[in-house]
């Protein structure tokens, strides 16, 4: 790992080139946000013409600043970022962000190539050029240029979120934060002229903060590298990756927006997979899958118990299931003796177990005890239509925190915030860490990320010649 | 068309049978929806030992009520509805539901038939027994048994939904309900002892209020009868199928819930699309297609054009649109000519169109105008990201709106409520009939179902054999 690195996270020190007086400047918006944020360590606003911006002391250079700088972010025209890498160069900073545009995405590979040049002379790392940088609330880093009165932040996490396009990034960034997703850092690193995919996995394959990695990319300048770091990672921290650009017409897409060259969508899927990687399609998926690798642990296999209050909830339950190549077993003897036992006489006991409408939260605590300490169950999917009339919902709640508190195996509710009360109790399910989902399809295919992670884990380091 | 059906809808006497004065009651929630609906029709409790329900007067027997009585709604104990099947006969009635369970799908087989024996030797329709029955904002009834301080009702609008499951349309109309889905029947059928899919589909294939009809079954007693009226329907009106119970595990569980065998899903599924159907997969995709469905004109063809501020999302969405069978043509050579014309010169015009995070609300008027005019595009996606400094919500919104009224070619917006003003801009669109998704995976599922709704008319009427 390259220690440079932890300076985009961890910076003690920031230099902002390019630091405006401006509200509507990208330069102001990034002191404005690193304050917000509430960096603890020193902030320099660099700009020529201004002796203050934002209250802060404003250098004409940063060379003129009198300490030492851990990281410059650097948000002036594409022409100038050579002299200002020089600069960066000559004072010592080992980590530079670029999130001026005006590079290879526009056909000026010449310029970046010049760029990497001059940074490399230095022994600088760059992140972008064409990028938004960091965000990292447990360092209280926020150098993205978008205000967070229009794009609300995630809250701190233990998700790092990668993105190529700066407007996925802030696609995902509203969607984590609607969805109160954690993130522990969250990196738009745009062209990746020089720090790329594989560089930011092995930082964060050692990050303290990072449990999961989740990866929005288009194309890879270093197939090979990008795939031997993730087989060595991603049996340790699971790997979430989405490719964009898939069919023809994503490709032209790509071309004409990175610049990147998208590769055959079949040897991407095969080479992510046999890596380890947990491939989504869609950016739903991601954002689902990523909340669910987050607080659950891996399923040992594939075979999921369901427990629901409506019988047609536990059909289209184990539709999606076996349509994301998972399996809904008969339930075994010992199981069924158990719920036999404990349960009313008057429940049929099978999976899905169906608690009907007369369902109470005693009852699901009963099955889903049940089903989680049984051999025969990896992972346990507790459906909960909040209406019923016997069903006690904060009792239901208290009893499902407790009960997946152990972490030994994994359980994810579906659910449907309606009224306002209802939505205050599947909120508390939230923030103890138990995902739930609207759509039987979303939970399944979360559950499918759950299970893939426990059969990369168990297969444990995959020979270097398979990747 | 049975005009008997009518009565479950627009009914306009009620008789309650096992009305209840206790709260809690099934038959107590139904008069007591029935009177927060405002049902301006006579509204007659029935139950033998009380004299007054919710400020009612209630009859010993329905044979008591002095007046006529349009449709029963009976929920008291299975072995006692045969009896009451007979007092409707002598009171007149013509339709009837069955809210109360203990038939067939606990293998009571011989009651269910005995109940259908008694109805059809008076001549009425019976809807259940097992279900919900129906709820129609337009008439003012609203007979679900769950109150709506638990289970929000969708508003009034002109999707119709039917569900054999009753958990499912539970779920569904808190989908619905959030939303702010409109619907103009909402029914929950349960065991179709009598009426059954093909006999909704009928009526609602003549039901002014009505414009889209979406299902949730999960078996058929009659396919035959079903598929030759969803053929005859579905170049009308669209017919949007969810059928649960697909693998092997799933008809186990269909069996297990409403005792319907399940068949075979390659069978039904090439069936269900022959007769012209829109097939969701999951309830998400069934309730998102049905959004656009009910408010966008049919695609006249597969070619779609995007309009974004975000390249990433512009590669995501062409993605998705291919995975659905739609394409991203590049662009006319007339279409280009006018937007280089109207567009300032530093865009480069392509399909996906990036207008990049400089874009205004004028330039998306621009861009979304020349795409809805083009020949060479059937249907527009419009993916906005709110967060652009130079963008004008309102202003943006205000256009979409003025753009899409034509209604002769199908717009769909792609955005994310982030912020509480953003939410009620993209509120405003809804509001206008404009459907929006946060996933472009979301929208391209629902341009299929534009597109292939646009294919379904196009063919018109298609042979009896081919079904």
């Amino acid at each position: 790992m390259d220690l440079r690195l932890r300076a985009f996270f961890e910076p003690k020190s920031v230099a902002v080139i390019g630091a405006s007086r401006n509200p509507r400047k990208i330069g102001h918006i990034i002191v404005s946000q690193m304050l917000k944020a509430g960096f603890s360590g020193k902030l320099f606003p660099v700009n020529p013409k201004a002796t203050q911006i934002l209250g802060l002391k404003a250098y004409p250079s940063i060379l003129d600043v009198p300490e030492r700088v851990d990281l410059a972010i650097i948000s002036i025209p594409a022409h100038y970022t050579i002299q200002a890498i020089e600069d960066c160069g000559k004072k010592g900073v080992a980590a530079v962000v670029i999130i001026s545009g005006g590079f290879s995405e526009v056909g000026n590979r010449e310029l970046e190539e010049e760029l990497v040049k001059e940074a490399r002379k230095w022994g600088i790392r760059i992140m972008g050029p064409n990028c938004m940088g960091v965000y990292s609330p447990s360092s209280n880093v926020d150098m993205l240029f978008t205000p967070d009165d229009v794009l609300p932040r995630a809250p701190r996490g233990n998700v790092a979120v990668l993105s190529q396009s700066g407007s996925l990034a802030a696609g995902l960034m509203t969607m984590l934060a609607k969805q109160e997703i954690g993130v522990s850092r969250f990196i738009s690193y745009g062209n990746a002229a020089d720090v790329d995919e594989a560089d930011l996995l092995e930082y964060l394959s050692e990050d303290k903060e990072t449990k999961v990695i989740a990866l929005y990319m288009e194309g890879l300048k270093d197939g090979r590298r990008f795939m031997e770091v993730a087989r060595e990672i991603s049996t340790n921290k699971p790997v979430v990756v989405m490719k964009g650009g898939r069919g023809k017409a994503g490709t032209r897409a790509v071309l004409s927006h990175t610049g990147s060259l998208a590769g055959n969508e079949e040897i991407y899927d095969a080479a992510l997979k046999q890596c380890g990687a947990i491939v989504a399609q869609t950016l739903e998926e991601f954002v689902d899958v990523c909340m669910c690798l987050a607080t659950q642990p891996p399923a040992k296999g594939k075979k999921v118990g369901i427990i629901t209050n409506g019988g047609g909830y536990g059909v289209v339950a184990v539709d999606s299931l076996e349509d994301n190549g998972l399996e809904v077993p008969s339930i075994s003897k010992e199981l069924k003796e158990r719920l036999k036992r404990e349960l009313p006489p008057f429940y049929s006991i099978s999976n899905p177990l169906d608690l009907t409408g007369s369902c109470t939260a005693d009852q699901y605590k009963i099955a889903t005890q049940a089903m989680l300490s049984s051999e025969d169950i990896d992972c346990v999917m507790v459906i909960a239509l909040m209406s019923p009339p016997l069903l006690d919902r904060p009792r239901l709640i208290d009893y499902m925190i407790e009960l997946a508190s152990s972490k030994e195996k994994p359980l994810v509710v579906i659910s449907m915030e309606a009224t306002e009360e209802i939505t205050k109790q599947l909120r508390r399910l939230k923030h103890a860490g138990i995902p739930y989902y609207t759509d039987p399809s979303r939970g399944a295919r979360a559950i499918a990320a759950l299970a893939r992670f426990g059969e990369v884990k168990k297969k444990g380091s995959i020979s270097s010649e398979s990747c």
